[in-house]
């Protein structure tokens, strides 16, 4: 853990808020010692849900490195991740994740990641948004075709 | 919830296994009776491993829409989403989702989405991989500065 990493992640959190691109949240990923890529809350800039410090930096590494994995780098955010994040994390597969403020911070600053944390933790049937399944004849048949396929990229 | 829909889901993800394009997953959202956005899994393909069929769909909708919120829309996707599509959907708001095959039919063809999940319920000592907060006496300035910014856009 270096903390000139975390205190540059915090400084882009800063930035952000101040250049009025979004909210107070950056990321970056550390390869080898050197920074290869850095990201900053735009959700609404952007117009994209998904722009999340950590998704943006992620994207940004990827894109870097020619590869859909981040093993070998550390991500430092400023904030500890939302679930979203936390399942991109888990999918681009860095080695070590550092984090400042936590969730409880950016809960008191609006931000209130805690309540799809909760979400996740309840049955599907209690949950505020309705996601539901249904059965479909045909379901299976894209996996089927996947596991038929020659050609596939598995990871 | 109309079949039509969950079935385009189902032939669009078919599709991007035998185009060689990526996973058996893929989404489209719905607004007013019409689709306005597809997505399927594009993470091989595009190195982007946040690449999902329903970030995808969500990402394109927002950009047809011009909003960074899916209030009015129903996501419909060929696979019960993964934790971080589950998040994406949460901050995207859309009204309803509906899914055809489970995250334990997609187990069942390799992609394990349940290891994510369970990792979520685990206290953060205990995950597989490293997460992990450091106090850092600047933690709370990017929050500060949102709570007194005049130019935010809060969602």
């Amino acid at each position: 853990m270096s903390e000139l990493f975390l205190q540059r992640a915090i400084a882009l959190a800063m930035e952000n808020v101040n250049s009025g691109q979004g909210g107070p949240f950056a990321a970056l990923i550390v390869k080898d010692g050197k920074i290869i890529a850095e990201g900053a809350y735009r959700v609404t800039s952007s117009n994209d849900p998904t722009a999340h410090a950590e998704i943006e930096a992620i994207r940004q590494a990827c894109r870097v490195l020619g590869s859909f994995q981040l093993s070998g780098c550390d991500l430092y955010a400023s904030c500890e991740p939302c679930p979203m994040c936390f399942g991109a994390i888990y999918w681009a597969r860095p080695d070590r994740v550092f984090y400042a403020a936590t969730a409880a911070d950016a809960a008191a600053a609006g931000f209130d990641d805690a309540f799809i944390y909760e979400e996740l933790r309840r049955p599907p049937t209690g949950r505020r948004l309705s996601i539901t399944q249904f059965f479909h004849p045909d379901a299976l048949r894209p996996f089927q075709a996947w596991l038929a396929s020659s050609s596939k990229k598995p990871y």
